[in-house]
């Protein structure tokens, strides 16, 4: 073939039995060495963390122009010969017959050079940052598990459903919302939609009405926060994949969580090691830390326990525990080390004045089926309940939080018509991926992460 | 196995093969047919467009007090034997040994009866209308069809990058952008984000940054136009998947956009074919359309080629078509009827001033490499373009159309430092179920649809 019409090969797929085969790369200079006879090029493609190296061998003049762009962060075209060698580190390299420089990146001012930039650095160039080689690993590592989340749906039989992002309602009650505005064309501004909207905060109340009609189904995408939170675990933007199950109790809701947790892990493992492997050098320890995932059953231990526990502790919490306050950080990383020996523990049956209205009432008349699902560091990744299907104890848990039937008709509908106990969760995809990379702060795992303040690109 | 304890069986996954299992079911009432003898109930669960007939023998007298409640849409528990129906219309039916109404659906207020509604009314119960035999299969097709365009790019080794909505930047320069805004708590409202912020209407500025990182990418998810359309294809919340390939050209970015439709179109027909036969019924020859999308290539005529067909054809179009003008529905449908016989059409090369700046300018000096894919009925689906990648062609068409720098500035630098040539393109979600669905209104083929006075739920 001539070398013109050579098509462009992955880095990802070439391997070492392509010994002597012509091929066609192109991509971004990782960085360049510059000897007497011989120029060692380490180049990327985004395919793969591994770079090829691209071998230059001196000998003819017509190399000479163009190393003074054989910068890093220059993109180049390479055709060349593939040779495996057995005896480098690497199993193959590439050495050129052809080099152009597409682009270039001049170093006097291309922010990315080859040195460790700081998290923090790299946060103020998104836009840039995706070409570093632990910001890659990342974003590939992100990919896979988002599809590894909905293969796991959709070998059960789940039916993905799109929740919409502008919401009429406040699923979690939780009133930090942000709110939808068309722009205003006339002075008396109507509402768009005929009433206010906002970002929605979770697709779980729309999830129950396509769960009480299809069964099984879940909504993967974004929920949103305006919460003014500067903390290494919050996102004003975050990913939540939520499954919502007619016919399911907590305890089957709790046995499908865990059972997600523990697959997507050891399928990371198995699947990921390479960029596992790269992330684990910023993070000592990580393979073992996943491997604790995959431990079947989870713990689990009622919310009245864990506050007992929390009392006898005699620990100087900065929140005293008592029964009736919502777990802080501090007494769920306490649980998790005491209770589980750091593995995974559920904490279930909360007090139903610390739980939104939709969950279900519990035979005690004081708690209600809620479960929470901790983890070491990251603390809760799932959040979920069994949702009160009882059309009478829903309108008095409504009432009893004065909250307006009216907007909340449909909702009501799916217990006047036809109810079915039903369970669901919400994952949150940014601190899974936060504790199966190591990383060590929220903002560096999604691509463009919007917080207070922060919108960069 | 005793019969409390037998797992509930999908009715999609129930076979003939199982004549004389014993099996547990749960779903809602269709209808139920009560005879002397016989009681038969159409059972669905979701799972599947078939219902499964559960027959009851009335022999014994505990089956009686049951009938009052027998009514379409409460929701059942039944526990029988399968039994194989070689000589009936379907495969097999259940003989209930159990029966449990889990939740009623009186009769006189049910709004879901047996008889036919019209879209209109159920788009007014979007809460219930998943329950009917349509928009069951529109939300199984749909979930289909998202995760077939999903294993496409993972089969083509594409990262999913998920591209922020909360976005600065109106990347199509239509300026009908929801503002988005946090809850003010002072007198004077500062920016949530420490600048204006709005939702995305496209993925693509931000996906171009990954392609220019990682290669080939995609983001797949809602975008928003606060445009007050009140038409049957104009949606304020719509999906777009969108791919973004560094080192592709404007024919690479065509042929990637047409093997993609022909083969969604090709898998629709071999993998839902129970969900288009039955939508068939709404939609005479909805097969033998989505056929058509199958034969590739697709025909491609340049845009000033169209315009010149257009005015040969001596037609009364509304809007005069005129060289420098877009193109408007009207003429879309002539080009489709007439250019490609009905069969899927692309139209390349438009004039860069109805263009966004975004897109490469041709050699010829006055067009840009753009594409957009026309269906016949739906109009554009495909939406794309080979993107300017030459730092000083971007920078002179941003100064032409008087666009503030600095905002810009993250996406100048992906020019700035090692460019690459790359294109991509947007193909609409609903609007592709649209057509592969046979349904006329967009707004049928989305669960919770957002558009200027809709937002029921």
């Amino acid at each position: 073939m001539p070398p013109d019409k050579l098509p462009r090969s992955d880095v990802c797929s070439l391997s070492a039995v392509q010994d002597g085969q012509q091929l066609r790369v192109a991509g971004w200079i990782r960085s360049a060495r510059i000897s007497k006879n011989v120029i060692f090029v380490a180049l990327s493609d985004g395919s793969t963390a591994d770079t090829l190296q691209v071998v230059i061998v001196r000998n003819a003049g017509h190399w000479e122009e163009l190393i003074p762009d054989l910068l890093t962060g220059a993109s180049i075209e390479v055709i060349g010969a593939l040779v495996a060698t057995p005896s480098a580190s690497q199993p193959f390299e590439l050495a050129a017959q052809r080099l152009m420089v597409i682009g270039r990146a001049p170093a006097t001012d291309y922010p990315l050079q080859k040195k460790e930039h700081s998290w923090e650095f790299l946060r103020n160039i998104a836009h840039l940052r995706l070409r570093s080689t632990t910001h890659g690993a990342l974003m590939r590592l992100r990919s896979w598990l988002s599809g590894a989340i909905r293969h796991f749906f959709e070998q059960r039989n789940f039916i993905e459903i799109h929740t919409p992002i502008i919401s009429s309602h406040d699923a979690e009650g939780a009133g930090a919302l942000f709110e939808v505005r068309a722009p205003q064309r006339d002075a008396a501004h109507h509402h768009f939609f005929g009433a206010p909207a906002f970002l929605t905060v979770s697709g779980q109340l729309h999830a129950e009405c396509a769960a009480c009609a299809l069964g099984r189904v879940y909504s993967f995408g974004p929920t949103f926060r305006a919460e003014n939170s500067h903390t290494i675990r919050h996102l004003s933007e975050f990913w939540m994949v939520e499954p919502e199950m007619a016919w399911y109790t907590l305890d089957d809701n709790r046995r499908l969580a865990e059972e997600l947790v523990a697959n997507l892990a050891g399928q990371a493992l198995e699947h990921q090691a390479k960029e596992l492997h790269l992330l684990e050098r910023h993070s000592a320890g990580l393979c073992a830390k996943i491997e604790g995932l995959t431990k079947l059953p989870y713990r689990v231990i009622e919310y009245s326990e864990a506050i007992k526990q929390l009392k006898q502790a005699q620990i100087a919490f900065e929140y005293p525990p008592r029964w009736g306050l919502d777990l802080q950080s501090e007494h769920e990383q306490w649980l998790v080390a005491h209770c589980s020996k750091g593995a995974p523990l559920f904490v279930v049956n909360y007090p139903q004045e610390i739980k939104p209205f939709y969950m279900r009432l519990n035979d005690d008349g004081i708690t209600v089926a809620a479960m929470d699902l901790l983890l070491a560091e990251v603390g809760e990744i799932i959040g979920g309940s069994q949702r009160e299907e009882r059309l009478d104890y829903l309108l008095q848990r409504m009432q009893r939080d004065a909250m307006e039937q009216a907007a909340y008709q449909w909702y009501i509908e799916l217990r006047k018509y036809g109810t079915v106990p039903h369970s669901g969760f919400g994952l949150g995809l940014d601190r899974l991926l936060l504790y199966l990379s190591g990383m060590h702060n929220v903002r560096d795992v999604v691509p463009f992460p919007r917080a207070p303040g922060q919108a960069v690109c």
